[in-house]
């Protein structure tokens, strides 16, 4: 088991990349769909094993994310997607793998708060500029596995 | 989306703030009110959505703090309180803005462990000497939206 | 409070500790059993308040580990142990003294995921070469209190 930490730079990495999730986290659960999706390539590719198909595409993963975003309006449900156990590899292309497990939290309104769903979510990330985008996600449910 | 992590200082002030939230929660959970008090100012301001008036001044925020672990202690519960999905924003007035998910979560004894309540933690901290302190906190309940 | 992460050094240590927990508990929750036991030195010792009797020795630990994963593949379960709240201490021995919440997620194939149990979980690393194993591992159940 190699712990690529000696370095400052790949602390920077492991560092930025808990920033980027924390931020795209919250983006998603404030309800900015368009904002989180820009987290995302124009050419991303989302994969889940919840879903049949990847959804391909910013424009289209933005449009899944507002879609979600009013049924959770309509439901009266506050989600909070939490990252943690979270392992970065700089890769010798200049992209970086990540390997995260992501906790859904649900809360209804009034009502109680509880796990919704355990995933692993393993990503490829790609600068640009200074900021980290998602390229490709796979996001495996543990229900489903 | 800006992630300001490039520069040394700002991962620092990251890990600072992360450091500062693991050792605040676990006073807290271990009953040490007096000492998680203390990592408020003097004049520190703490406010809630669950609450109609915001509680003010660390000795008011500490005998808060020892109400609710006595009552804990009577009920039997130990409580954890888990914050993730930092993101901080170093101000220009030398303030530090966090923004955190906190999930708390309860185990009675003997019993079953579970989601409490899901929130959103929007702390100004301010720096000490080499210390953080909680000036300004705003819990948001997400049942309570 | 002192927050002893001022310095690179610390730093540096805090994240190395966080990317070894979030690959140790990746390791024991693929099922990787014996990868697992490998980031405990060989001399370790795992004790737990729900357990009458510390397990010593990495061969062991590894045992227990594999009976376990056998266990959750019978019963269908996947199991997720989430570290947090990590405060990290720097001992004049060159020991690293790590406490962490550990929340542990259980999922059933086809069910509802929830979390299992609260815990404390204390440990005692030591470097090898660049690694850091586990000598003395302490894990507090929060229903056992």
């Amino acid at each position: 088991m190699t712990l690529p930490l000696q370095a400052p730079q790949s602390a920077e990495l492991y560092l930025a990349v808990q920033h980027f999730y924390a931020r795209q986290m919250q983006l998603l659960d404030d309800g900015r769909a368009d904002e989180w999706a820009a987290t995302f390539t124009e050419d991303a590719v989302f994969a889940a094993n919840a879903r049949p198909e990847p959804v391909r595409g910013r424009a289209d993963i933005a449009a899944g994310a507002r879609e979600a975003v009013e049924q959770l309006a309509q439901d009266g449900l506050v989600r909070r997607h939490w990252l943690g156990m979270l392992s970065v590899d700089a890769r010798a292309d200049g992209t970086v793998l990540a390997r995260s497990y992501a906790l859904v939290i649900s809360t209804p309104r009034g009502g109680q708060a509880g796990v919704h769903v355990s995933t692993v979510c393993v990503d490829v990330l790609v600068w640009d500029d200074e900021d980290l985008l998602v390229r490709d996600r796979h996001v495996t449910r543990d229900d489903l596995v």
